[in-house]
């Protein structure tokens, strides 16, 4: 088999693929919170001048592939191929806002791990050499995700304190090739993935995400350490997607119950992208959006400047519908690790 | 770049996987068609022994993983992926379906092309060398995806004679690696894939699929002839996913408009799967499992009795929500091509 393969469920690559460029799209409430100055665009309208919540997603996510594409100086044409995604029933936020663009689109779904599951593919098919440059976009809108999920914001309920505020925001990044020949050492490299399998820990509450996710964190972070041979200290930061405070605390035990410790490298998009307190967003950020925008903007900074010089990036998703819900299903967690560094 | 890539949107595998064996799991109507003969299961519970149409669908997608990797002499430890998907919000058909087989799972969302994109993203997998065996599955079911997209089935609402019905049923398939040293020449493999965009002529009309994805399939097909240097006589048949009979026509006119005629060579999926005037279908057949039970049963076996040498077989997908629906927005259509041959 391919050296490239590794472990159980990893592949390290050989001529790790480059993030050319990446760029986040978010809403007022996300350019009000603490990564404000790391966004391309904040919006003020929630409906990005659009009729509805979900055309204005459609939108966001139109914007974040052509803001990637023209910070990176190519042009549509030089990209093969588009890995997109998002909550809604049947990916109409993607299939929307990349429809114009006329490149070839693999839609997928892994809920809000789905920014993790677009760069490990994007990455495999540029390292293999399928293709020069791609594309993996994700996104999430509060108000489309609510009417989706839970409730229509027009009739105001009441959330608990352990439920997330979904982020209204699209990340998009180029994900090109390398060689030897041309090692593109500016920028930010995929260098290896973890593929995460379904975890259901029988967790029935739809308003505690963090609760159903971080098995599926802990057991995605625990086989990418042992697929790496790595320690947590080999990173500068493991990041996780939408945990939130209280899956935060629960994937930090379930991890040391298997003796790995990763409270000192451990942040949360989810936490890190909302003052929770002043912004009334209880365990915090949550969606396809919320790890999207954070890596394009905050993360991807830190590791250009040099401040990170490797992370473990692990976007977290529910497996759940409102149908499979109501039909008193659990909801089971999955998530994708991908390890970006400077190199 | 990899000599792999040709033309605009198609890939030519140097070393085809192989379809090593495939599975097919129906409901009683099917069972009750045309291709009775070729399916592995016939199940006449339409809840397959769950509670709900969405449960019974998850259970024929795990009958269809498990039949798949029985007929293949394999374990579920010899599994690295599985690509799925289905046609439910958040993809819950293949969720419940995959979870307890412990493997890494990228899901996927395609409509009903989702069976051509798991089988393309399968193949470039294991052809790249990541992985020695993946499993592609897809499903749908009528009564869950009446009930997602339409009305539920107890409200008994008429549908006129160009709707399609949805096929009950998953399709499973082991794609793996063959090499110069192993080429396993006794199965069907995949030589390569055109990935579609997504082509929107505008049409509204969610009770005429067939018309939204005929123009999708003509781009693909056109796409594919182009990028391979082939003609339509070069294959002995060219296989649409579910376009019905409407559809069909739409698609044989588009193509010749542009100067190629697949009239001796077009076979759909959709026409196929059920005697539409004695089974009262109307336009035939439609959904991710009804190109995935028709490859994995009918297609394959006549390949591997050499009736059939080579073909394209392009599944077909209208993209639409409910709610994208209901706002509406235009039902716009992708379809993946993938060449299955001899070789």
């Amino acid at each position: 088999m391919n050296k490239e393969i590794i472990g159980k469920q990893s592949i390290k690559f050989n001529n790790p693929p480059a993030i050319l460029s990446s760029a986040s799209i978010v809403g007022q409430m996300e350019g009000e919170g603490p990564l404000s100055s790391y966004f391309d665009q904040i919006e003020q309208d929630p409906t990005f001048g659009q009729d509805s919540w979900e055309l204005g997603e459609s939108e966001m996510v139109r914007r974040a592939v052509q803001t990637a594409i023209t910070k990176s100086g190519l042009t549509k044409e030089d990209i093969r191929y588009i890995f997109g995604g998002d909550l809604l029933g049947q990916l109409i936020g993607t299939t929307f806002g990349v429809k114009d663009f006329d490149i070839p689109v693999f839609g997928l779904y892994g809920a809000c791990s789905t920014c993790g599951e677009s760069l490990s593919l994007a990455a495999m098919t540029v390292a293999a050499g399928y293709a020069k440059n791609v594309i993996a976009v994700t996104s999430s809108h509060y108000g489309s995700a609510e009417k989706q999920f839970r409730f229509p914001l027009e009739y105001g309920n009441q959330r608990p304190l352990s439920a997330t505020w979904t982020v209204t925001g699209s990340g998009a990044f180029i994900v090109s090739a390398t060689s030897k020949e041309q090692p593109m050492n500016q920028y930010p490299h995929i260098t290896s993935i973890t593929t995460g399998k379904i975890v259901d820990y029988g967790v029935r509450d739809s308003m505690n995400m963090g609760a159903c996710m971080a098995p599926a964190a802990a057991d995605v972070i625990f086989q990418a350490l042992e697929d790496l041979e790595c320690k947590p200290d080999d990173f500068d930061k493991i990041i996780t997607g939408d945990l939130g405070k209280v899956g935060s605390e629960i994937l930090i035990k379930l991890l040391k119950d298997n003796k790995i410790d990763i409270s000192k490298q451990h942040m949360d998009c989810g936490v890190k992208i909302f003052d929770c307190e002043a912004q009334d967003t209880h365990s915090g950020g949550s969606g396809c959006g919320c790890s999207a925008v954070t890596l394009a903007g905050y993360i991807l900074q830190n590791i250009n400047s040099k401040k990170w010089h490797k992370i473990l990036f692990v976007p977290t998703g529910a497996l759940l519908s409102t149908v499979s819900y109501n039909e008193g299903q659990t909801i089971p967690g999955t998530a994708h690790a991908v390890v970006i560094e400077q190199i």
